[in-house]
Order: structure tokens, then sequence, then C-alpha cells
């Protein structure tokens, strides 16, 4: 009967992991529309396509590959696919802390959840390089990145595997529970260097410092981009506890949940007041960064702040990507949807929080593995992105530009009887 | 080994709980789209703020006093953000009923589930004022509603405290199950009061009694909203069983998904055919309408109807919100998304339906129950509103009117490469 | 104590069924997005009427009579809203595989995950036959399939009667998982027949053999669509194992899970390249139909394919669906979405893969089944359709159809303020 209990605990903790798999899944939408509300009407398109493709290439080369460079096992899944029951009942049997041990589950639930948060970190990089980078180059950057950039700094944080056999992060302090640093600074930094070789797009910054707003043609999409995002977090990082099925560990589950929410919240009011200080209006789009920063900001702990801890967290989080969203612009670093400040610049700071409620992090630790997953990241695609720009090049023509990348690079208008001709 | 099995039922309530709590949250993307598809172009981005912000505005005043009101325990939850799986598991022990007695789970998971609830209250009342209220006044009332004037009603409601120390709502006789009253009645009373002292939009109603119609500028954002609410509220009405971890509670989960399905679907058929036969035309904004009815008259109680029942309490929705539109109009109550109708004359109408198949409820005791939700909501919030006209005011200018509140509030336009010069 | 034990497994199949019932309900609104962003404008407010409606009768006729077509039991759910703790604990008992036999749960979660996939196989008929079915006609078809023809293959499927007392499926070596014939090939079918009768729409096929592009009105919405489809497709093909709660079960829903993801990652990309290669352009439209085929292409069996098959599955999807719509439009089939390429020819595909992986079933069982699917519902809806073309009729005059069918059905504009006059 005990053996019982064992299927139970099993198929509750698989069930839990698809499920936040599936709210992670969902984020993809998220992302999608997120930033095909912010981009102008004649990128729509490609956006869109930049978005499920990307997606799509991620879920098959982490399958061929990234999974197995992050946490060893065969390519192709091989080995996970299949389970022994009473294979799995001894391992019950002799987990040393008995039923509040460790997890066991469905390790092809495990790589379901896993091959969701490749993509995640990959959709920070579409929106900032949209409205003037070739499809192509991008997807073929994609590849790289989901097969070989990220899982390889994967393995040396999650993985537990030292860098470059060299120091090994955890040992330094380093903690990073659901991936303020691992999934979204790491997605960013790849943007930024993207970003760099590819410069702003044509008219976005003028003579005199000037800096020019180019609106987004659709709100309501961003909007409800926002919303799908902050739906799929509850996966994000409440599956990032990895075991539902005791006492204490749904309890720590329901704290993520409460406190990824009360963060998304605060930053979102944090955002929308400082917004209206600088800038004298209710800026939405500064609103929906906000909450997103605070998702950021929270992820790199998430289960250790009060609640109350978890607000505040979320309102330095979305004053912060405020202040970041501002001065990139003045450094000209063109980010039509503000994912290198969301991400990048608060997602360091998230993993700078930690310690304060997490006594097993340290400040120096965060530092080392932040500077680690930066340099990593950057330096690597760095490289790619320059050995795509002098092969096939990375930047649509100025004719192109001008005419929208939907034309060029998908023959299809995304809205073709609402814009005026 | 009877201790995991205490384990197990604690998480998987737990789970239970989260799950429900995300799929209401995700009614706030609902309520978004809808009412931002329901509005003009020109109101869109403004109406997307409120609900972002009022959303994020509920979940911090909730945490901060708000649940502390309505259920007691700490301000800013003190007390419930750590477990003691001793103290959980003696609890399980001394159980009276046992495995099927009342439901164990992390108190985490509960303000999870409840924060959410006091925002869709909220929503509700975004609609009804759409398109003419000053955005500030709109947020300083949503402080004002989340964190008192709902929580106090909910005490004595959910909370089972005594109306003003004089009488228990429960022992009148009165039952609502997961909020047709408490929630629904309660966000359109509140609505109610401020469309009062705002008045209707510039052009709603023209001499002779003339009512002129103003489409809403995008009808599959509207019907977006309307399933993303249908959804949702599995969450709502299946999580407001409270427990699942046992054979007959896991059944009235399942017979609420089922109902609630049920009643949703016949409310909108019927309000599209009384649409059809009404106005000649398959009206889509009336199904949709329909369709919420269905489900607010059904959450007073979707446990006990069969799916037969469920089905014609829905049609009884339907059928009434097409009728109370109608009729709020003549009254020259303008309501540009229908909100009062679907929420608060169905709302009422579903606390009515609760006694047909809940012998714990009595028409008096839910007539009761009705009016003293309905007075004190709508007296607090008239006064709140009333307060907030004589100081900052909450009507917009006639020229930000014409011009669209999204100008004047947002400094955003929702979609600059659309609409028409 | 093992009654326990019997009550959890028991709440967590009703609960995993629940979950996979809602994310399929949510598959409602992805077909509703997907089509209206492939109409056009004027034609958008009807089709998100069809498939509210579509959706709402759907579940008050399955109610009715459809559920007792397909698998026996009273009408109107009579004797299955109730529990009797005590028989089911008995249930449990006798159970003779004990613990890892048969599921057990609750007969109302049972028929809330079978009554939203009789509105997946009607969802694929509204979008093939778009822009010129008269609405009321199309409703009245809706009745027709969801009480009758759905359910009556269904018995002789999933129902496992005979047909027509004649010969039993199963015995023939037919298998079909989670449905690529019985919903999806079934529901193309009675499309099938609709827009023989029905013709294509006006200026669709030009003189000398000339196909006219006629683009949708809103990608985006296409796009969220389709995740939105991506996503319920999990609890399409996840909750179709039956039961989770024990090891071997759980693991089968991951990998159900697993290769769902896989294959839509799948069809997306290969779609996405032949497409490019066939046309130049990276056609999202082509992206978005691969992935579901991918999806189509998986369902009839999800949980014996490695993860590497799944993939390799979802690619063919995504390569025939592309050439499906090529041949389809040569032969003047007009179907405005690709559904009948996507749900037939694809189902198809996914029903003969089957006997790669799974031993259970033959080739000759597959085409013996898909071939009684097709014959029925195809035959049974010709018929159907035919009568309603002679009466009502089924095509909206010429001048209707020029002005948009929004107008003369449903006398609103989807967006009233975007289009160009």
């Amino acid at each position: 009967m005990e053996q019982n209990i064992f299927h139970l605990q099993y198929a509750l903790d698989t069930f839990y992991f698809l499920i936040c798999g599936a709210l992670v899944m969902w984020m993809a939408a998220g992302f999608s529309m997120l930033e095909a509300g912010l981009v102008r009407a004649k990128n729509t398109t490609e956006i869109l396509t930049k978005n499920i493709a990307l997606y799509s290439i991620s879920c098959i080369t982490y399958l061929a590959c990234g999974y197995q460079i992050m946490y060893g096992g065969g390519y192709f899944l091989s080995g996970i696919e299949t389970v022994d029951a009473n294979a799995v009942l001894s391992e019950f049997a002799n987990r040393e802390e008995g039923f509040t041990g460790g997890a066991i589950y469905s390790k092809a639930s495990d790589f379901f959840f896993q091959v969701v948060f490749v993509a995640t970190a990959m959709s920070i990089v579409s929106g900032a390089v949209a409205e003037r980078m070739k499809l192509w180059s991008f997807l073929a950057f994609t590849v790289v990145l989901t097969a070989f950039i990220y899982p390889m700094e994967g393995s040396w944080t999650w993985g537990g595997e030292a860098v470059f056999g060299w120091f090994t992060l955890a040992d330094m302090g380093f903690s990073d529970f659901a991936g303020s640093g691992i999934v979204h600074l790491a997605g960013a930094s790849a943007a930024l260097a993207g970003v760099l070789l590819l410069g702003p797009r044509k008219g976005k910054y003028g003579a005199n410092g000037r800096i020019n707003a180019i609106p987004g043609a659709n709100l309501p999409l961003a909007t409800l981009g926002t919303f799908v995002l902050w739906m799929g977090w509850f996966g994000f990082n409440g599956g990032s506890v990895l075991k539902l099925g005791d006492i204490n560990n749904s309890h720590s589950v329901a704290m993520v949940f409460l406190n990824t929410n009360a963060a998304a919240a605060g930053g979102a009011v944090a955002a929308l007041i400082l917004a209206k200080i600088l800038f004298k209006k209710a800026d939405l789009t500064m609103a929906l960064n906000g909450a997103l920063a605070g998702l950021v900001a929270i992820t790199a702990e998430p289960s250790t702040p009060t609640a109350l801890q978890a607000t505040v967290f979320g309102v330095l989080g979305g004053l912060l990507v405020v202040l970041a969203i501002v001065s990139l612009d003045k450094l000209k670093i063109d980010d039509p949807v503000g994912a290198i400040s969301v991400h990048g610049v608060v997602g360091f700071l998230g993993l700078l929080l930690v310690p304060i409620t997490n006594g097993n992090a340290s400040f120096s630790g965060q530092l080392i593995g932040a500077t680690t997953i930066f340099a990593w990241v950057f330096i690597t695609s760095l490289v790619v992105w320059f050995l795509l720009k002098v092969t096939i090049g990375i930047r649509v023509s100025e004719e192109e530009e001008y005419e929208g990348v939907d034309k060029s690079d998908c023959g299809l208008e995304a809205y073709p009887e609402f814009t005026r001709g």
C-alpha cells in the first residue's frame, strides 16, 4: 500500500510539472502578442513569424542536443521516454529523507518543462531586434543560441557543472531560483549584442540627441501579451520549486504564486506612477513593462520573501525599468519593446535581491554568476551575430525597412484592410 | 505512512487552489479585452490602463489590509507565509470527520485565490464608467473599494461576521457559493453609484428619448475577452468548493465545472435568439453578454443543480440580460459594456435561484443578503464617488471626451495607424 | 487508510480530467481567433457569432442526447450527477489490477471532457464555410452534427459499439487515441460536404485557372488563435490518456504533452521552410497551419512515439498541409482557413501513422476506420446540407456577400472605425 502512495506522489508531481510547463509554453503567445502590439503595423507579420518559428526551433534544437548539453542524458531524449515502474518504486523506497525528500517524477515532464524555458530566453531577443533585422538571420541565430549558447550556461547553473571545468557557481554562493539571470539576463545579453551590431531603426534618433517615439500599432495586443506573460509566469516560477507533493513544498509553491503576483502588481503600479511623474501621462506601455519588470525581479527568488517584500521588490523593478528604458534611449541603444531593460537590467537587479531573503546566496556570488552569464552569452552572441553580419547580413535594406519587413520577408500584410495607404 | 497521505491531500488541495486562482487571475485579461473591444478606439488605451492598474492596486490593498478585514489574520499576511508541517499533520490527525472532513491547505494559496476575487469585483466597475471618467479618480476609488468596501461585505458573508455586529447573514438563510452577490452584484452596485453621479456619454441619448448606438471598436477582442472570462470562471466557481481531495468534494468540483459551462452555453444561445427576435439581427454583443449572464446566474450555486437546471438557469440569465440592457438604456443609465445588467441584475437573479436547488438557502435570506450587499456597497460607493466629484472631479472635460480620454489621460493612441483621421 | 488513497486517486484523476477539459474548452477561443483573423473584416462579426454559438449549441445538444448516443447512460445526464462514495470505494477495492488498473473518476468530469470534444469537431466546419454561408443554416447544421452525426460515429469508435451492429472497428485493428479521425477528419468531412454544395467565394477563382489570394484581415489574431489551439491541445491529447494517477499513466501523460509539443514544432518549421521554397516568402499563415497540422498528425497516437518520431510526424503533417492547401485550391474547393487540409487530409495521415509505433493498430484497420468515419459523416452531412439548401437556403445573396455577412446577418461591424470606407 505504501507503494500506492508513491504512485500518487509521482503522478501529482508529474502533473504539476506538466501544467506549469503548459503555462510557460503559453508565454510564447504572450511574447508574440506583446511584441506584435509594440511594433508598427508594417512589421507585424514578420515578428509573429519570428515568434512562432523561434519557439518551434527551440523545441527541436533543445531536443536534438540542448538538453543533453545542459543536463546530460542521451541525444533526442533517448532513455527518458520509457519508465520502469518497479525501478521508480525502489527509488522512492530508498529516498533518504523519505516522503518529504527529493522529487521523483517523469523525466519526460522534466524535459517538457525545461524546453519551454529555452524558448522564453530566445523570445526576449526577438523584440529587441524588431523592425530591421532579416528574418532568416534571426532564425539562424536562434539555432545557435538554443542548441548551444543557452545550454552551456544552463549547464553551469542549473546543470551544476563547473564553468569550463574551473569553478562551480553554486559553491561561490550563486542562486537563481527560476532564472532572472539564467533565462532573462541571458536572453537580454544576446539581444544587446544583436542590437549593437544592428544599429537603431531609421528615424529613431534625430539630430541633436532628439529621440523620436515610434508608437506601437496595437496596444490591446500588447496588454493581452502582458497578461498572458503574467499568467504564464505562475508556471515559470511555480514549477521551479520542482516538487509539489508534500506539505513544505506545496506551501512553497503557493508562496511562489503569491509572490510572483505581488511583484508584478508592485511593478505595474510603480512604473505607472513614475511615468506619470516624469512624463505627465499614465503611460500604458510603461505600466506593462513595469508589471513584467516586477516579474523578472522576483524570478531569482520567489519563495523566500514575504508578500510585502515581494511587492517591494516588484516596485524596485518597476521603477528601474522606466529609468533603464529612458537611459538606453539616451545611449541610442534602440530596443523597440524595452526587452533589454525589462529582462537584462531588471534581471540583474533580481539576482542582487536574492541574498536579502535567501541566506544561501551571497552578493559576491550573485555578481560572479551575473558576470559569468553576461560575459558568456554576450561574447558568444556577438561572435555569432558578427559572423552572420559578414556572411548573409543581418539588416534589411533601407528600402525594405521603409516599406516594412512584412512585405520583403513574409509577403503578407498583418492588417491589409486597416492601415492608411 | 498515514502522514504521507495527509501530505498528499494537503499538496493536492493547495495545487487545486493555485490553479483555480491562476484561472481567476486570467479573468483580469478577460475583462480588459472585453471592455477594450466594446469602447471606441479613442478610449481604448485608457481602459487598458485602468484594467491593469486596478488589478495591481487590488493585489496591494488586499494584501495591506483587505484580507485582514475580511478574514482576520495579520496585516501584510504576517503569520501565513510560513508553515509548520508537524502542526499541519496534527491538524489532519485531529480532523473530526477524518479524511472527508474540512480542507486543509496552504494559507498562502487561500490568499492567492481570494485576492483575485477582489480584482474581479473591481473589474466590473471599469466597464460601466468607461469613456468619460477621469483615470486617477477611478484609481482612487479602486483603493477604497478593494481596501475597505468589498472586504467589509466580504466579512459579513464569506467571513461569517455579523453585519455591524447585528445579525449574521448565514443564519438568515443566505447562501452565495461563489459570489453572484458578494462579487458580481457588489461590483455592479459600485458601478451604478458611479454611473449615476457621472452621467451618460455625450451623444448617447438624443432628443425625444432617442438612444444612439455607440458601437465598440473591436469585436474580436470583445469575443476573446468573453472566452477568457468563460475559461477563468471554471476557476472562479470550481475553486469555491474549497476542497478537492476526496470523492465527494472532487465530484462536486466536477459538477461545478460542468454546470458553469452549461449555464454559459444556455445564456449565449438564449440571448442570441431573443436578440434575433427583438432586433432581427444575430447581435454578437448580446450573445457575449448572454454567456456572461449565464455564468453570473449560476455562480451563486453551481454545485447543486443538475446540468439541465444549470442550462435553464443560464437561459434565464441570458434572457434577462437582454431585457436589462434595453431597460437601462430607457432609464438613460449609460453603461457602455452592459456591466450593470450582466453582473448586477443577473447577479440578483442568481441569488434568487439558489433556494430552488439548495435547501440551506431561503428566498427571504437571499433577499436580505442581496439588500445588505447592495445597500452597503451602493451607499458607501456613492459617498466616495461624491467626495471625488467635489474634490478632484470624476468626469473629463467635454473637449477631452470628444477627443478621447486616451490623449488626455495616457498620451498614447491604442491604434495609431488604423483609425480614420 | 487504504480508502484514503482511493479518495486521493479519484480526486487527482477527476481534477486531471477537469483541467484537460478546461484546456479543450479554450480551443473554442482558439478556433474563433484563428478564423476571425483569416477572414476579411466584413465577415468577422459573423464568424465570431458562429463560433460562440456553435460551442454553446454543442454543449446543449450533447447534454440533451449526444452523450447518451455515444456512451449510453440517461438523457440530460440523469444518473451521473450524483456520486455514492461508498460504492466508488468498493469499485476501487474490486479493481482487478489494483492501483495501476483502470481509472475511476467522477462521471461528471468525463462528460465535461467529452462535451468540449464535440465542439472542437464542429469548430472545424465554421472556418471552411466562412464568408458566404447563411448564419442560421449553419446553426441548424450544428444541431444535427452535434446531436446525432458525431455521436453516432463516436459510438462506433470510442463508444465501442459495432457499426450498424455489423463490425467493430477496434476488432479490425483501428486505433485513434485522441481523435485525428474521430474528431478532426470527421469535422473536415462535414466541412467538405458543405463546401461542395456551397461553392467558392465570389472572386476566389478567376478565368483560366487563376486563383486569387484573399488575405485575412488580422494576422495577429490568427497567430493568437494558433497558440491558443496549441496550448489547448495539451488538454485534448493529454486528457485522452484517461488516467493520471499511477506511475505508468502519469509518465504516459507526460510523453503525450512532450510529443504534442514536438509535433507542432516540427509542423511549423517544415511548413515555413516548404512555403519559403515554393513561394519565396516566409508565409506566416502556412507556418500557423503547419503547427496545427503537426498537432493533428500526432493526435491519433501521441503516447507511443519517441520525441524524435513525434517531431518527424509533425514535419510530415506540416509538409502535407502546404501541398494540400495548394491542391484544394487547384480543385476549386474554397476553404478560407485551410480547415479541410489541416484537419481532414492531415487527420487521415495521422491515422495512417499509428501502426508505425503502436502494435495494436494495423494499416488496414486504420483505412477501414478512416473510410467509415469519412463515409458516415460526409454522406449524412451532405444530406443535411442539401435539405437546408433546398429549404431555407445555405448561401447568402450576391449582394450580401459583397457587402459582407456582418451587415446582413449580425447588423454589427467588427471594426467599425478601422476599415477604409
